[in-house]
């Protein structure tokens, strides 16, 4: 039984660990951040932070040793370094959530396994493969690194059988899976957990908007019926099950036409999809990831309010003042001193009143 | 203008220090605990501690020196240390609220100078003074140390003119004062702020319950009509700026049974009576006096829904589970680990749904 008092060791000091710090701070958690950076977000507010790289495993055996829990803030932790500090503390969620998570092949064909609509997929080492796979998938279709994607890094959409060697090159011929396109109607998104327990819990779904390959938007409770939202939260507790999870899952969907829900990808970790929750429902995701790898009781999900919540990145902090005048709009930044293109600063919520 | 980066020096570091580094943190400022306490509640989670008595000054300039702005968790900051301080940078609230606040007699001259009403009160240097106080305010009375008391402490209830020599006796002879009994149906408090830009808000009124002398529940928003709200709001805003006062303030006020308020004291900080707005406001009392010091816009303070904070003293904190377990009760834990009789350990905020 971890207690308050307890030492929660997080891999990784971005803005996901400051939030995942603030949250156990609440609760009388003593966080312990591993991180390369000095200066990391997260080791600026945690009790502690191992100032180390990853593959130090002197560094890595000493933290996991000092602290009652590991958890991690990043998908594409190592499995060897998941394996190593998981000799001295358990690692929540486990390996297995690691494995499927980090290879886009592996996890398509576990989320098919377990009877939940993904799309169509063909793996791809070759370019006759990636013939092939045009000739079942059609045109348009993606083509994806099986490993290290993020923010729409490491794709390329084949819109032309021309394209097949340049595609590959554009890769940089890693292992891939190419992709059926989805007509898709919008992107939705549902956080969800598990205990140690057993114990499952999952917030309402949320709708996202992208730009560049970047989400710029949740809008949360997405407007969607029951019965959707059902669909998806059902969704989630099979995958939590299948993968014997605990912590919190981030499951991206694909909302076709008809209303049928594809799986696109999860996430092994809290995520910027649900960062509305901390202004608009109880227990935020944060908490919740901290209730859940605890084996506490995970609390109350549901939306209080409606939220928009706006990613602010690069330069948009220079408009942090507006933010703080604009009704109803909460501003959390992560404490970044260099506002780089495309880099995630902060993020503004915006919580509508609970009527409408 | 105090930017988001800005270097924030809080003095004092314990769970109400913890609660504003908390809240700094989520804007993105860098917060500098002062406190003699290696392992305050607030340094745990904050930026940067300066582990060091007040009484040093060379440390204490040092503090000041490296910070953008300075605050304080605290109203027995020394003036002194105030004014060592505010050679090198702001401190806000600034002297005359610490001044005032520090001193019962000062304090309810200074309400009533101001047009406000309180309790009748007499100054005590003497057994003749307190003679005569009992004479002019009838018994029962209060005798209470002009400086330093808290939670009750340096307080004699005088029920009989036999007790005056026994009742000096038990305040160590310090300077004092007599106060009227106010046959009070309630206490209620308002926890309010006031920008460098004069900008004003307050949250709605709690109401206060207390066990032994320390405050044990708070309800809110507090069963009050819209009238005793505004004038609660306009007694506030007239303290704020007759005290030319930057941040968040507490004030407490027993309700008569006719409905008149009486202001009993005020707290130049955030208040152990403010905790409800955590999770039952968009912006919370830390948050709200961040903003205020900062200079930024205030923001939001309504409440969204009912709170019931319940303080969690000394061993109360072995029912954490239950809390944890408990529909709509969000736990708040400050860090400490030794569980000594009447010490503040944490809280909960039971958080109610917005149409009750």
């Amino acid at each position: 039984m971890i207690k308050p008092g307890s030492r929660i060791g997080i891999l990784g000091g971005g803005q996901l660990g400051r939030m995942l710090a603030l949250a156990g701070a609440r609760l009388g958690l003593n966080i312990v951040i591993y991180d390369s950076d000095l200066d990391s977000p997260a080791g600026q507010v945690s009790r502690e932070q191992i100032c180390a790289e990853t593959s130090n495993e002197d560094a890595l055996a000493q933290f996991a040793k000092s602290v009652d829990l590991v958890t991690y803030e990043f998908e594409n932790v190592p499995q060897e370094t998941a394996r190593l500090a998981g000799k001295y503390a358990p690692v929540r969620p486990g390996p297995l959530a690691l494995e499927v998570s980090q290879d886009r092949l592996i996890e398509k064909s576990f989320i098919g396994e377990q009877g939940i609509a993904t799309v169509d997929f063909h793996q791809v080492d070759s370019v006759q493969d990636l013939a092939a796979g045009i000739d079942a998938l059609g045109i348009p279709s993606i083509l994806k690194t099986r490993r290290f994607g993020y923010d729409g890094k490491g794709q390329v959409v084949i819109r032309s059988a021309e394209q097949l060697d340049d595609a590959l090159e554009q890769i940089g011929h890693q292992p891939a899976i190419l992709e059926a396109f989805a007509p898709f109607k919008r992107e939705l998104s549902i956080i969800a957990a598990r205990s140690t327990t057993g114990e499952c819990a999952a917030f309402p779904l949320g709708e996202n908007r992208h730009e560049g390959g970047i989400l710029r938007e949740t809008l949360a409770p997405a407007n969607v019926d029951k019965a959707t939202q059902a669909r998806a939260t059902e969704i989630a507790q099979t995958m939590l099950e299948a993968l014997d999870y605990v912590g919190v899952i981030a499951i991206e969907f694909f909302e076709l036409e008809n209303g049928a829900l594809l799986v696109n990808e999860f996430a092994p970790r809290v995520h910027n999809s649900g960062h509305w929750t901390q202004d608009g429902c109880r227990v935020d995701q944060f908490e919740l990831h901290m209730r859940a790898i605890c084996g506490w009781p995970l609390g109350d999900t549901r939306a209080l309010a409606p939220v928009r919540m706006v990613n602010l990145i690069g330069s948009d902090t220079g408009n942090w003042q507006d933010w703080l005048k604009t009704p109803g709009a909460l501003l959390h930044l992560y404490g970044k001193t260099e506002a780089r293109d495309g880099r995630k600063m902060g993020h503004a919520n915006i919580v509508g009143t609970p009527e409408t």
